[in-house]
């Protein structure tokens, strides 16, 4: 337990303003000390509100003498707890909230400026406002905030076509453990001119310096949209029609996505309005999301070609072009209502987990762990595109031993196919171990090293990342 | 001057064979010593040619041990003397050229794997042959490797649909000074564990590691292109129309160059068969580039209505749309051929520099640049979708002081613009000084941080990049 002293709480206040100095036992507090899924409930120190990146460096230079731990926090929906503390009366929260500013869009510029704190939905209509496209897209849009999503490589259903929050970020600014700020914000898509720093801030998490703000890329805008459901005998068929779409349609594929049978079913069952698609049961279904910035492109004459090449194929069995948005809205509702679904399928262990050769993982998923495991229930769904697998196992009941040793036999088996255990939820304080695990020494020992070039006392985000 | 002692020499023998240990002094050597614009020349301590990643790791733990220090190379084909020793008898080059092994492409894999001595016009070509695509494409794709495009984040032509080399690697292996081998072939997509360790070796130009091998990303491959010569009246203006083509067209446009009236006049002087394009002079010029996937897109009709809006406007003061490939070799020949045809324009200084607002640094030139140096001819060509210019500045014959003087005016109203000294080409060791002036103290001193996390004694390419 940290005692912040009463010079200390004067200095911070005088920086950000008293109001802004939130008592850790403050419901305020309690709330940022909470993790969006109720797994972590942690006391904080103190909550800190700072207004600016001026506020923000001068309070982490307090913070940095007094050697109190900072944890950095946006929108507060990550689902590995990396943004909530690790311990009771600790640790500063660092709420970037207030941090809302946002640079009005410049059609040409195809980049907009923005401050850690706003929420990705209010870029994503900036943006649009603009008649350009923020692409990043995922389930906490509406809460959720910029400096997070970079801070965690935020991925979401359209990195097939437009990439991470990494390919997303064209410039940085940052404040590091002692209150330096690094000002990567030019936004040059060339600039080679030394090591790229800003990259290691994308995607570790807070570990190494808290992100203020961000020169983000922006996208032409498509006009034109196509939504296709099918279904396919195997996975490895939905790998062909992925295959054959990407190649027909290039980029104008922006999602392809993988669902199981049982997740259809479970939709089909426990989701008001759904229905089973198509007149038989079939293995495997894909809903394919074409679009483009042509207001006259002709984006079924491709996708009906593309199709009929595989049902000659016998890669995919049946399939159905939306005629409409109502008829869009329910195909992808299929997908979207599949962990609403879930909600009834007994004690659920989720897995975020991302494989090169994906048919292959699911067989062996069969073959090993559901042998190993028989009384385990898989719903497989996924951004097939991305190699990116949800992988729902479903047990009647919990039981703590078993999970264990489920969740170990299934990462263990993530890792034989050279996969990873975490493709866009990160690691925060949940999967340390799994870091300590997979991760060779050697990595662990440079990502070490680096954690001391930029904090040297170990104060940002501790107990998290890093094993 | 490093003198390697007989054991150290036998032992590098016996693990690449005595024939790819090759003296300083020997022609084989001396030909890697010197760089391909013949501006340095630098007698190696010692050539060695190693074949695999275990004989690169061997040889790096001999060397680190002897305290020896290494310049890794690939094509030799850079810019900026990076791939070239900082002195005579100090430095052993290691040469990544006998590494050539390339896996068969799988189409559904969307990548390639490929050793770093692969040339890049082979990579294209193993692409092409699996219907897939390679984008990076620069001038001399005959000769350079995979490995340099790498470790200088190589750019050219594709840039403004596909990215920089940093876009296209999915996966690294690469090989630290005291001989440690780090893995990060897996490739995926999305793997958010842990501080993304293989940014920091791309772009770094050697300075921390020796990559080996990488996993590259392939696009659908198009089968289609239209290319569009157009005029305009003002930089501004080929601004608008990139802005217009970019919202119409999307992810179709994948080149879109500027070239000035001055470029235009030493193309049709100096090249033969090149013509002035268009009945009257103009003060600006773009090519364009679309290309698509689908046979059957109508690139055509999507471009004349986009040039038709543009002319409405008087941002498009003339536009030809090449009727066939014939002549859009030709349009393409004018832009091409610039380099060729300023050969004879006297002393040439090349700025490799990129700038958010193009248009405004160009009146900025003209407003101190050319009023400092009268006698100054700018040359303007670039890639204007990437902000990347080309700027060519010549003068009667050459004169040092007057030519410091310039550069430092030059990369002094790119600084205050926002912009980099260094787009594409890098730091070498011709750009150390530039580094010094330039860089923000703070990121200096972590950039030197990060070469003794990675590389302690300082063994690797040193002299170059940072100052």
């Amino acid at each position: 337990m940290v005692m912040i002293a009463a010079p200390v709480l004067d200095a911070l206040a005088a920086i950000v303003g008293s109001k802004h100095v939130i008592a850790g036992s403050d419901e305020r507090s309690l709330s940022c000390g909470e993790d969006w899924r109720g797994l972590v409930r942690r006391r904080p120190a103190l909550l800190l509100r700072p207004g600016s990146t001026a506020e923000v460096s001068a309070v982490m230079r307090v913070l940095h003498e007094a050697r109190i731990a900072v944890v950095p926090q946006g929108g507060n929906t990550g689902l590995c707890g990396g943004a909530v503390p690790a311990e009771d009366d600790n640790e500063v929260v660092l709420s970037l909230s207030r941090m809302r500013g946002m640079q009005a869009v410049e059609r040409s510029a195809g980049s907009i400026l923005v401050e850690a704190g706003c929420v990705l939905a209010t870029v994503q209509a900036a943006a649009l406002a603009a008649g350009r496209l923020f692409p990043l897209s995922l389930a906490a849009e509406g809460s959720c905030q910029i400096g997070g999503n970079i801070a965690t490589n935020a991925g979401g259903v359209a990195v097939l076509r437009y990439g991470t929050m990494r390919e997303l970020v064209l410039g940085l600014e940052v404040v590091l453990a002692d209150g330096t700020v690094l000002d990567f914000l030019k936004g040059l898509r060339k600039d080679n001119t030394g090591i790229d720093l800003k990259q290691l801030f994308i995607g570790s998490e807070g570990a190494l310096g808290i992100i203020t703000r961000a020169r983000l890329r922006l996208h032409p805008l498509p006009v034109r949209s196509l939504t296709v459901l099918g279904a396919a005998p195997s996975a490895a068929a939905v790998v062909q029609a992925y295959a054959a779409f990407s190649s027909q349609l290039g980029s104008r594929l922006s999602a392809f996505e993988l669902i199981d049978r049982a997740c259809i079913e479970a939709v089909a069952a426990h989701i008001p309005g759904a229905r089973d698609p198509f007149g038989a049961p079939h293995p495997f279904y894909f809903l394919l999301e074409l679009d483009d910035t042509l207001a006259g492109a002709d984006l079924e004459t491709a996708a009906e070609s593309t199709l009929a090449a595989l049902m000659e194929d016998d890669a995919v069995s049946d399939a159905a072009v939306a005629q409409n948005e109502t008829q869009a809205g329910a195909f992808w509702a299929l997908r979207e209502n599949v962990s609403e679904a879930l909600r009834g399928a007994g004690r659920l262990l989720k897995y975020d987990i991302s494989i090169p050769d994906i048919p292959a993982f699911l067989d062996a998923v069969t073959a090993d762990i559901l042998t190993a495991f028989p009384a385990v229930r898989p719903f497989v769904f996924g951004h097939i595109g991305d190699g990116n697998l949800h992988l729902n196992m479903s047990l009647a009941a919990p039981d703590a031993a078993l999970e264990a040793a489920l969740t170990e036999r299934v990462y263990d088996l993530v890792d034989a196919h050279a996969g990873s255990f975490s493709a866009e939820h990160g690691v925060g304080q949940f999967k340390v171990a799994e870091m300590a695990r997979y991760k060779p020494a050697a990595e662990l020992a440079l990502m070490r090293s680096l954690k001391t070039v930029f904090d040297p006392r170990g104060l940002l985000n501790p107990g998290k990342l890093l094993p």
